[in-house]
């Protein structure tokens, strides 16, 4: 018996990703193919300490249903760090908290895209969010991008002669899969183009705040007259995943649309979660916690691209990223990541293949690294079994 | 400006039920709108206890992200218990965690319902469940229902002469919101009659354990031949809804689409939620738990019903439901029941009214009552005050 499922069940496959993550739990394989962040520094006394506060204190009003568009003293909390950090100017009125940032996604794609409507996005780009949009049947249009992020003549290019443009998907920060930052100018110029088409953009800001060498760049959000921007923040980098914590910041029009569309995808986040996270920030020094995260990626991202230096064969491009879990590499046009994936699982290392990030197919030629999640001997270790791999396989 | 926004979002509004409760909250309004479960029974001080233990045995791994399916050992316990007490035969890989089962409703409208589908639900039906389903553009077709339940002869005649029928949804066990069971007979009819037709079913089940009198009668899923059921679960009202975990239990080629669906919308449950959830079935007696409820319940209910009989006017029809949370009152069919809303609230008293429960209007003579989350003496003198209004309105 054939159920009959909708159309857009054929779009929607598991994420390459965590099929390969499947592959690669076995101990003896280190896995730069993930973007776990580290655990050694999630905050577990802390939590455990919060928890039975939040208990007391709040008893079973932590535990009963809540409003769909959060706790708002978390609300509160998020806008005043977003206006200091991220210089915008919020209220709690522009926060709706979600279940990560993977759902701001989801809901973007259900609160903007009908089928084939074009959304465009950074070539390549975050794999979670292209198969998060996918449920939505749209047309994907790749910019170009260069080390300096999306690049404005294209994207101006692209508006002016494509009907149906929905939306706009971009990483600014740190991005993945790449680890690419645009640069301020490459901002500013983005921000008047939008403006000019009034085109809808979501920003998503995992990483924003581990930025390890030189200063925070404002972000689009800061910058948005028209409030075109919908910028998606999580917990799930700077205190842990696992409480599902993150947020939606947008003008009141646009956020009492994705308020809707939380109503009835699962009615809110956990009440718990929500005052957990509530109370770290308000017991706890969040930019020490932010400091000594910064501190652990720094050396890690240092320690791999060292290695990279030193080991990989010559003629490879790399990025070293200012921040965030990833870098990315590029190998001569000819080749094929998927063809030696295999070889570096049976040498006990793993990779993501580059084809995934790239919406229509292509680019089979490059890979991301993760280094957040992986002690130093690792690293060092890991970076030489791949190395051999792609010396093998480039031969 | 004015943003153009996905063509669903036209469908999409709040939840009349929100918007009554935000009016309620005031303390002197006596509330029967809401369908919050008692507070007072909340395991707070056992959580507090079981959040210690989880971050000391498990430590890092409770907070870091988790497999898209759910934790393995819980979804193991659910399908225990469901074997148990509705008589299915499932196993862990049956089970899907989700983020309470609203979220369950989300997917089974994404899983199945493309622009036009038609999806079949009783009449009246869960008012979360057609705004969940509104959002992929369906048609609603009500089948008709008595006190026993959907009336097979009416779903088959529906089933003969309509195209495109997708999904049905049923809350077969104190229908929210009704308050009434389907008989056995009716369930063996409809079995037969979806098997036949080979129609996917959603079995919503969020209050079957709290049946206060009589014995628990088997589950659609626990009749389930040809893997057409789709059963919705919840921790929501045996433990407390502000974990958001609730699951969906169905054979392993659906729930694929589901852990796809998943995967896009949110990644995962969280892993802490669950973590707890699951020492909690392990470490306390969860049909000690489900007594307590039930009886307090069960209290509340009785109470509820006596005071009706007693005080509300004449010749109105309500339920006397077995379990649940919810009993439903229809008024002769010239009355509006949205009409003295304004009325009740006036008085201090609130209701929902009937309307919003049909996906296609009319029925406007009807409201809704919960009993659950209110002290007994509340429970008399909100039904006194409902009763002064009614008699006033009625005359």
């Amino acid at each position: 018996m054939a159920l009959s499922y909708s159309k857009r069940m054929e779009n929607i496959k598991s994420s390459e990703i965590r099929e390969i993550l499947k592959v690669t739990q076995k101990p003896e394989i280190i896995s730069f193919a993930g973007g776990l962040p580290a655990p050694e520094l999630f905050p577990v006394k802390e939590i455990k300490e919060i928890s039975g506060i939040v208990l007391d204190e709040m008893g079973p009003e932590s535990l009963q249903y809540d409003i769909t568009e959060g706790y708002p003293p978390l609300r509160q909390q998020i806008s005043e760090r977003m206006n200091k950090v991220l210089k915008t100017e919020l209220t709690e009125n522009n926060i709706l908290i979600v279940c990560g940032s993977q759902q701001g996604l989801d809901f973007s794609g259900k609160v903007f895209l009908d089928e084939n409507d074009v959304v465009l996005c950074e070539s390549p780009t975050y794999l979670g969010a292209i198969n998060a949009f996918k449920s939505y049947e749209p047309q994907f249009k790749e910019v170009p991008t260069d080390d300096f992020g999306m690049i404005p003549e294209e994207l101006e290019k692209i508006l002016k002669t494509t009907k149906n443009v929905k939306l706009i998907y971009a990483i600014p920060d740190f991005q993945n899969p790449t680890g690419k930052t645009w640069t301020l100018e490459r901002r500013e110029k983005f921000m008047k183009i939008i403006e000019k088409y009034e085109i809808p953009v979501v920003e998503d800001n995992p990483y924003g705040e581990l930025r390890f060498d030189g200063e925070i760049l404002p972000s689009l959000k800061s910058m948005d007259k028209k409030g075109l921007i919908i910028h998606l923040g999580t917990f799930s980098k700077t205190f842990c995943p696992g409480l599902r914590v993150g947020w939606i910041a947008a003008s009141e029009d646009i956020l009492e649309k994705y308020i809707f569309i939380k109503q009835s995808a699962d009615l809110h986040t956990s009440s718990f979660s929500q005052r957990i996270i509530s109370k770290m920030l308000e017991n706890y020094d969040f930019d020490e916690r932010v400091s000594r995260l910064k501190e652990l990626y720094k050396g890690r991202r240092d320690l791999m691209i060292k290695t990279i230096a030193e080991e990989f064969p010559d003629g490879l491009k790399y990025t070293n990223p200012e921040g965030g879990l990833f870098t990315w590499v590029e190998l001569p046009e000819k080749y094929n990541a998927r063809e030696f994936l295999d070889e570096c699982i049976k040498n006990n290392v793993a990779i993501v293949p580059g084809g995934s990030f790239f919406p229509n197919g292509g680019h089979e030629n490059s890979f991301r690294l993760n280094y957040s999640n992986m002690p130093d001997e690792k690293i060092v270790e890991g970076i030489k079994r791949l190395s051999k791999v792609l010396k093998e396989y480039l031969n």
